[in-house]
């Protein structure tokens, strides 16, 4: 495992926010880090040369859609997903568990796994832990997750528990499959809104956690105060030495208080979902770029923003491609909102390494919300 | 009008093909030349960057869509076209004539001018030589094309004759209100598919060519044979000391035909709208990419091209991203197109060069169509 390792570079000292490096086999991961998801084996409508461009330093794909498109043996025949999608940096593969799951009456939950209907032409399949790794192994990223159970918001305690053991189980089935040393197995703490499931699963998870560990089944549909309660209950037995992801966290304040509780690893559709939907993150809060008010506004998106989209186009532009539904209004706003969560992520970096990681949060916060459009 | 000029740098021995640069306010065209189509201010789903990137030389944009959205005067506040489009080198606009001809019920023709209803709201609106002039004055385009009426294909030989003379006021119209010195004024032939009125129409609209003249209502439906006919009918009364610009006209072979009856300059939406629907235009014919045909096909489209797709994408990830109707297969596929249209182009003026234009478009021809899929 030699290719992966973890180096703490600094602890702030007012708070648990961490600096570090993650080395991997593609290269190096400054954390903390937002990764981008490109679900089919592409970040919705932006070039990998883009991508590289605004400082992606590492890439988060889908397992379930690329299992059944264009099916993972295809993809392993391209020589792997790096070759597949033209991206040389890092790639995370998720285990399909949160879609599987997400699937509703399409799916059955066993003990030996979980049995769907594929949501595109109703075919029927089975995940198991050991066909996830095989899986995952011809996708050939390189940080996989085990396949995990996300028991659902709201559930009672006796139904988070058993999704919880087996959990538990399916990792270490996992862990027995996984042999392919170029390929980083993060196992997943579950136990749904639960600490003590909570501080359970993470002490039986950390002992299969080689450089690397997830936190999953947060930012569900609980309340904030929940999910950071969950997140504060579990810090104290998070190993220190590797990289902990909290997954599929996204919005720009999940993100800080993420950081804040030693989170390194972040990951969301949003910032690329809502650029399709017309809507920009900017350092003044979240601007609807439709909007009206902007039809003769020739000011950039976000003035405190240098990325491509802002440099070079007035809101007033966008707002017509957005109008116009042109494809390209999606290609800019995502190259700006994605770009101003690597820009969040960077300015925790710098923060955490000046012991003023709190400071630099609620100067966010008194910009971000203050001014909200 | 010393902003402009075109300079003839060698006409084909054995043909009328033509190899010149045309010098414009915002930079020279190597001519013959290919225009990608930005309808509203975009070439749909490409980045200006990734235009320059790939040698795009010239953009055409659409008057009638700007007029109603955004707005010609938003355009103008923004300070032209080149700047809200973020595009800096020439531009060329339409009249919107053969846009608000094609709404067909919704339009009617007088001598004043075109009274019609928006396509997106139905409101009623009139465009004349002189609206249209403001309009193309306010985006700001290096080249503007005047106001003109392209009578339909098939239509008799009288209601063509009436059209043409309908487009002969109106240029004269156009030019009495033209005097912006830095945009340069393409007058249009007319003349359906009838000799004697497209001899005559060119005979007359010559003297109002400054340096540029246009060929329009072709490749509309009729007959290849008889639209090579028309070119070269017009030919001999086309002035040899600037550009000609046969509107509309995108396919390969007619822009090769078209070079070879001396015209240097083609724009089309095809390359942009067959990549959207997934299909490329390669050296060995037409690539329909979601075929079952490329599922394995780890190849580029192209071997031929060294354009950033066939660079780093093979036929099975088009495949895939065409599959999930991702946007990044329009992308990659417009890029390609595109620089297969401006390869084809510096082909033929290379070729022109060397006095072999001949066999330079027997040799594509002979690759194109003997390989179609």
């Amino acid at each position: 495992m030699a290719q992966f390792s973890y180096e703490l570079i600094h602890t702030d000292k007012h708070t648990g926010a961490r600096a570090g490096i993650f080395h991997t086999p593609h290269g190096d991961i400054e954390t903390p880090i937002f990764m981008p998801v490109g679900t089919c084996a592409t970040v919705k409508s932006l070039l990998p040369s883009t991508l590289e461009e605004i400082g992606t330093q590492i890439l988060l794909s889908n397992t379930y859609h690329l299992y059944l498109r264009p099916g993972s043996e295809i993809v392993a025949q391209a020589g792997g997903l790096h070759k597949f999608m033209h991206w040389q940096r890092p790639i995370l593969t998720d285990s399909g568990g949160f879609q599987v799951f997400s699937l509703g009456k399409l799916r059955k939950i066993t003990d030996e796994g979980v049995t769907f209907s594929s949501h595109i032409d109703g075919s029927k399949h089975i995940f198991t832990p050991e066909s996830v790794m095989k899986t995952e192994h011809d996708l050939g990223a390189d940080i996989i997750m085990a396949f995990d159970e996300c028991s659902p918001y709201g559930c009672d305690k006796n139904y988070a528990k058993h999704a919880m053991i087996r959990t538990h189980n399916w990792l270490d089935r996992c862990a027995k499959v996984h042999q392919n040393g170029s390929q980083m197995l993060f196992p997943i703490v579950q136990g749904n809104m639960f600490s003590d499931l909570r501080v359970e699963s993470v002490k039986f998870v950390r002992d299969y956690a080689e450089c690397g560990i997830a936190v999953g089944g947060l930012s569900v549909g609980e309340p904030s105060e929940v999910m950071y309660k969950m997140m504060d209950d579990i810090r104290p037995y998070l190993p220190e030495n590797m990289p902990r992801y909290l997954m599929g966290v996204g919005t720009p304040d999940y993100i800080l208080e993420g950081i804040e509780r030693g989170i390194d690893m972040f990951d969301c559709v949003l910032p690329t979902r809502i650029a399709r939907n017309g809507t920009a993150l900017t350092s003044h809060g979240k601007v609807v770029v439709r909007n009206g008010i902007y039809k003769q506004d020739f000011s950039p998106l976000d003035n405190e923003c240098d990325c491509y989209c802002c440099r070079n186009f007035s809101k007033a532009y966008l707002r017509h491609l957005v109008n116009c539904k042109e494809i390209l209004s999606a290609e800019l706003l995502s190259i700006h909102n994605i770009t101003f969560l690597l820009k969040l992520a960077e300015g925790a970096r710098q923060a955490i390494k000046n012991d003023n990681f709190a400071q630099f949060k609620q100067n966010f916060y008194a910009n971000y919300y203050n001014n909200e459009k």
